[in-house]
């Protein structure tokens, strides 16, 4: 007999990390702790990818010279929150993973796996770098910040300013830091159960 | 000035989600508890998507039946698995979102955002589906699960079994239960921080 489940976390566990966590869009000026931005990273790398396969990679723009040089890159709308958030991290996913995998993965030749296939590739990196982005958002919330995720800004902008040389690309932005609420809209409406949910 | 941040959740939810979290490879037969699976949504829908477009859809393999259906179309390896967890989810991308964005996203016209971009609607469910997932599989933790994640499948069969006719299309599976913690590898290496991330 298996021993039984761990109980679901406390209620306020839940509230911090889903159900009073909201996208922030006002920035209060305090810094992240030292040593933040590490434990981030200690927890979100845990987070299950295929084949432990790892694919994204993270840029924290920090110094006022980083965020300005981000914020030149991101839609109108998103310029502020850049310059105002302690911390806004790009989040990148490494073409080049495979070349990791014999030390990521050492239980398989996983490596060969994706040989001559860019299309398997490119779809591993984004699904995989993708879901790192969403272990980010909620091991950053576990650590009592705020985030504002963002998808509106130049791609290849930010890929030049920030990637030149290199075999990553961006996935998407997420400020991290302490949220004054300004600004918040109220919680939009989510699809019902029926609409998004079979049992089958 | 602002309220000071909530703290970092409790060092032992931190281990329920992220640390002594395992991909789980065989599954004690125990049924999830009634009303687990909508519960999990409840927390799941609240995670952040780019303009709350929430494209993700899921079809949660509960039946014996559906599940003998989805164990046909995964990989040798996955098969037993399928069979034995209680209920694995398909996850799956609907490619007909901007449909809904008006009831979603009620602040702005956000559908007319993607009219005639197919390149954009595809990239759009496939990141915030994907994102939709991570928020799936820790939202399973939080509430005491375990989770299988898996990206061995055949997508055409799935697809052609599972959503004939919609406008969806398979992102990756992801069984839910409650491991036996048989056969669970020893955890695999992570990248350092320094090969992962750059603080700037």
């Amino acid at each position: 007999m298996a021993d039984p489940p761990p109980a679901a976390l406390a209620g306020a566990a839940l509230d911090q990390l889903f159900r009073e966590a909201r996208t922030q869009y006002d920035w209060d000026c305090r810094p992240l702790p030292e040593g933040t931005i590490e434990a981030l990273y200690d927890l979100l790398k845990l987070g299950p990818t295929s084949a432990n396969c790892s694919p994204a990679r993270f840029l924290f723009c920090a110094s006022a010279e980083a965020r300005a040089r981000l914020a030149a890159c991101v839609a109108e709308g998103n310029r502020a929150k850049v310059l105002a958030a302690p911390v806004t991290v790009i989040i990148g996913m490494d073409m080049a993973f495979p070349e990791h995998l014999p030390f990521l993965f050492p239980h398989a030749d996983a490596k060969s796996w994706f040989e001559g296939n860019a299309a398997l590739i490119r779809d591993t990196a984004f699904r995989n770098a993708s879901l790192q982005g969403g272990y980010l958002i909620l091991a950053a919330r576990a650590l009592g910040l705020d985030c504002g995720p963002m998808s509106g800004f130049d791609k290849a902008a930010v890929d030049a300013a920030f990637w030149a040389g290199t075999s990553v690309e961006t996935n998407f932005l997420c400020s991290l830091g302490y949220g004054t609420g300004k600004n918040v809209f109220p919680r939009a409406p989510r699809l019902p159960f029926d609409e998004a949910c079979q049992i089958l």
